[in-house]
């Protein structure tokens, strides 16, 4: 019952390959077509279109549903409800920003330093033009069709563009004045369908199962084999995310222990647990996990 | 001791990964070869051949065991046991159907509605001949080596072709009139070596061994904890599949509860479970199942 | 605080993979550089380089900890600690060997037969010419670029080079009279690092994960369900390697079983277990193990 | 002394190859860098940009000398100057058209038949505006970034699209209702910069190289002998494109002829030479052709 | 007016490459589209269907002229007249040949040596029994589908399969005992529309246009300048293939000599007309040659 | 009846090219083979080996010719006579350098300001110690297996290396402090071989064959039709590379002028030639050119 709409282009990839592990897989008839659909009985209708134009779609109720960026939500001001953001980009966990740059060798420090009738090119106006307005800057900003870090200096003065580590815009000789927005990829909804409580719970449920695969990427299970002696200090090592699942084994005294643990810790505490008595280590992969 | 023959050509990347799924790995010294071999001691041959000509050279006792389609079986007339079907094939889990089909244009409604005469292209001769004779209609039938569905209407007026969406005879402008047979890849055996107690036992547990990674492909493993108070509520939602695994945990009146469930349940599922009390909600991947 | 060198080249992509697997990402800035960083505290610099320049210099205590090959180690004769052998190597979990080869025509047997003054075209000059020797044979031992079983009978009478299978010295009408030495990859240590307390145990705690994912590679974890009365039957089946843990299972007299298995031995033990009462089995994958 | 922008995106690896072809060829550090250089006197910068932004950029002087579609020189209304259309486009000789288009269902035969207050969404805003004002429908325009054809019926009633074959449209569900535009790649240029008389000859050198290479595409060098006595017919039936290069041969009563054919009449013509005549025919490939 | 059929599969690219050069090019929606057009006056309809079924369309007269191998016009026994040999195959420009292969270790010689009751194995089961039945052998003759060299020797005693270098019937192990068949490619025509004067001076026409591309590939245009002293002695160099043109040049005794060379022999020439007094000889790709 | 050898590698493609445009195509059974044919009478046989070995073997009378670069001839001081340069490298016809190269920070601007005891790694020692004795610096050289650039300052205080363009060391953070040697690819030979007059002819063939392709490369053939009153402001402008070859044209008072123009002169000459009164401007490509 909810019409939902996805990013096609950068985000695309990442998207699709998010709904397939939250086991909402999206089905199209072939790679280009806009037309999809997801066999889950909340889901009526899926539509893949520019990430752009999305916030308009959903605040206009021609969808209930959306991803897409943070961006492009306050780059068009539209009035949608954040369901939650999701920390995926097209390769990474990491957001985007969008910054100012300018060239290298210019003696500005920020935006304010930038002199009035400055040419400003992005794909960002009405963000960058509000920007601007609030550091006092009179900016001359043009709509720019991509390319945009290769127009300084010769076109343009400045450019507001985004970036994730900001490796291009320095290949490209330019410096980084000011972080305009944070941007994360977010699940968006349109106010009067998040308003029905019915369309709520549906959209809930799917937040759950996108969240629930989104955090089992970066996370393992961790499971262990400890005698009584030891168990409190090998429990007292696991991180505290949640608490961790102890039964008795048969026949000894001994313990059967299992938690979830995020992999950027395990190459820490796999070795301080054997160190601490425990026995019979194993990391498994998770598909999913929900709280 | 069982002498094997996999299938060359479209079933055959699907075939392999089924073995090896199954840890029995077939290894080849190149991907043209016909001669390879399995890891196992119940298997002392494996060849890899033409689906067509495998139901022959299983009936006359040249295999014990082979892998090739229903639709084969039917058209050889072989004399072969089926030890089980095996769902899935050149890409997906669905089944091949053999079809009549002509000219979207033509007024006939069922195979009764051809004329005398009607020229009949296919990769598939007897079977047409004998379906046309069931249903008393007197076919001029033509081997086909490809391309069949091209030829109509100039070269042929009907074709019996193998299909699976129907898509394919769509954009040639064909419509379907009749299902012939619906076919499934199948595991066969010989019918005198399935006669041996010794070759039936390990026919069986080869049998067993790919039943298990098949049905491990649309499952996940659910593991939640859950208080007392809550836990047949949890365990009431659950599939009647199988019973679930409870454990009763260590220091508290908890349950940790884990099942297998179909990845096709996992959307209405999981915010359920969440809903009702459970709690650290965890989906591994699983390899194989035997019940 | 380690220092770390990790072979560019045919081992590249699997060292990666395996350093991937354990927890140990290898981060660089695209896939030529030479330069590169692992997110752990144990490691503040990484490396790249050629395999024969490795066990150099982790000896001069360039580096504290290299991968490299037992081929490399014993052609430079570095003096360096070898802290565990890694079973994997460019495709498979098999060693290389070191062999003397020639012209499958020739009437020579082993290596005493050749005759003084032979051509001998290696990569290995230094332990080629310690092996001929000490099979007192005076041969005239070349450094060979590459291509060196191609230069048998005109450039060379003999070659030394390495071999996983023999597939291609035999293509090259080449046949084996002697091998050297039988190579697996090895995890190196300077000396003076190794006899550093702190940098030891860092070392060890790396080996540890590293180890935990190879063994983790060839095994499953199999889990499976039964009654009381079978309990001790199905328990005698499993694989001596690690004690299964069992439990309880909650209101009927029956036991969760897990254990791990090696993934060659799964084709004869599910069959068998199912045999002798087991119920609901289950193979998982494992990521890492840790005794 | 020329600066030249060319077009980034679907006409950038044809644009490129035409210059090529035409011995100006353009070098970059990378594939995906703005900047170029052309080894000619005549061409001091090049850049690579968006060609919606192109006439622009040559209209406010910033360039010199462009190639972008004639589309976007509508679209932008850019007060520049064609030296000649160049008759490539992504991947054919055909130009595209700016078409409007509507679905397959509606009722509407042309543009005047929609109603007021239509949706119509588009990359070309003001080309849009500006033809429907013409037809006197009063329209709401909107910026479309992608997937255009996508958003009928629901998000857009009518959306305006360049198509070369309409097959896209077609597949859509979309029909064509008017043309707006036919559209062929353009070399524009500067009025200022083409009023002075060294640049302006400098253009048309570098237009007659660019119209070289493009007719010599379509076109072969005919040669064959002939004797004195066939010499007329087989010239008669020469195409009028130009007149025959004819020298007499040494030593005897015939005569070399030589021509250039369009490929698309060469089947045609062969055959005929043969019939009437002509000896040792000979086809040649031609890279340039300038009368 | 012509209908043309024009084999699908491993002649395919050949073929439509041919026509390509001919300035016949093949036109389709999609590389699998079994259904094709060429602008060109004389044809009305393409078809793309296997070579097998080739021989018995146009002998049915279903189409004028089709591209084939002469191996299917044997086995077919089609009533067809053959315009011309195409001498290329799928690679190069060698036929194929038909050939009967044994085990390596079989003792036979020829066909004759073969038992009554050998069991073969072919795609051209026709051909095979006429060969067998030839050669006074009572065979046992069975149509494969494919895969036929692996079935020595256990499920077949000899096989009749195509071969251009005999290499993987080597690496099969099998040897050769006949040659049944030497196969080019044929272009045919049905004998009726052969005997109509019209068509038939098409089907020549075509026939011209092919051949002159065939034959180009295989030849360049040599050019060069000698004078008057050195024209006799640089003349008689040349090949007889076709008597050279020679003009004078203007204003000294000097003369320009241009012939059609095969490229085989253009290593030997080149260096033998500069030692004879050719200057500034120079080498030219030709795209067709018609005598 | 001359033993070839061609360098395996970086060069290899490039080599094999040359040869197969000189129509000296090299024939291989696969492309990882060492062994070739040439089908040649002129060459008995070719071998692929690594360019480091060339000059050796060809010094030692195992080939009469061979293929390999000026710095491996500098490297190992073989005794071996230069045919010619070829001027073609891996990828371009520009030569590559042997440079010295150091951290881009330290202060030496020539070799003479390195310090006595500079760790200098190189892929060629022989060569960097004569440079470095030269130069009156006593450096300890090491040999380098590759990633020589990745080694300052670290490993390696200076490293000589290859380079085209300077680009690879100065991303490595290198400058260049002195060039070694400029190397083109040369043709060698054995000085024996090179003695007898019937090899040496042999060789000289050859060496016109590539070389004719070589040059070709880089030049087209132009033809124009002129009249009288214009031919010789027409010629005039013609480069100076040959004269042209002029023909007078039947019937009217004009004339034929063809000739060879390298591809970067077009540019300028093609519009000249217009400006001057010349028609029918054709470009041709050249396959060979032999003075």
């Amino acid at each position: 019952m909810l019409r939902v709409v996805l990013p096609k282009g950068s985000l695309e990839q990442a998207t699709l390959q998010l709904f397939e592990d939250a086991d909402l897989s999206v089905s199209r008839a072939s790679d280009f077509d806009y037309r999809a659909t997801i066999d889950d009985p909340r889901i009526v209708d899926v539509r893949i279109l520019r990430p752009q134009e999305i916030p308009r779609y959903v605040a206009d109720g021609l969808f209930d549903v959306g991803v897409t960026g943070r961006d492009w939500i306050e780059e068009t001001g539209a009035d949608v409800v954040t369901l939650s953001e999701l920390h995926y980009s097209k390769a990474t966990a990491r957001p985007i920003r969008v910054v100012v740059a300018v060239e290298e060798a210019s003696p500005a420090k920020s935006v304010a330093d930038l002199p009035s009738g400055v040419r400003v090119h992005t794909e960002y106006p009405e963000l960058t033009r509000r920007f601007f307005e609030t550091h006092g800057v009179d900016a001359e900003v043009s709509l720019s069709y991509g390319a945009t870090e290769a127009k300084v200096p010769e076109i343009a003065d400045a450019v507001v563009e985004i970036t994730e580590t900001g490796r291009a815009l320095h290949a490209a000789g330019l410096k980084i004045l000011d972080t305009i927005l944070v941007s994360y990829t977010e699940l968006i909804a349109n106010p009067v369908a998040h308003g029905d409580a019915e369309k709520r719970r549906a959209m809930e449920q799917i937040q759950t199962l996108l969240a629930g695969s989104l955090e089992a990427r970066g996370r393992v299970l961790v499971k262990l084999n400890v005698d009584g002696a030891n168990l409190d200090r090998v429990i007292a090592l696991l991180p505290a995310l949640k608490s961790p699942t102890v039964s008795k084994l048969f026949g000894n005294d001994a313990y059967a222990v299992e938690t979830v643990v995020a992999k950027s810790e395990i190459n820490i505490l796999i070795p301080a647990l054997k160190e601490h008595g425990a026995t019979d280590v194993l990391e498994l992969p998770i598909s999913k996990i929900v709280h």
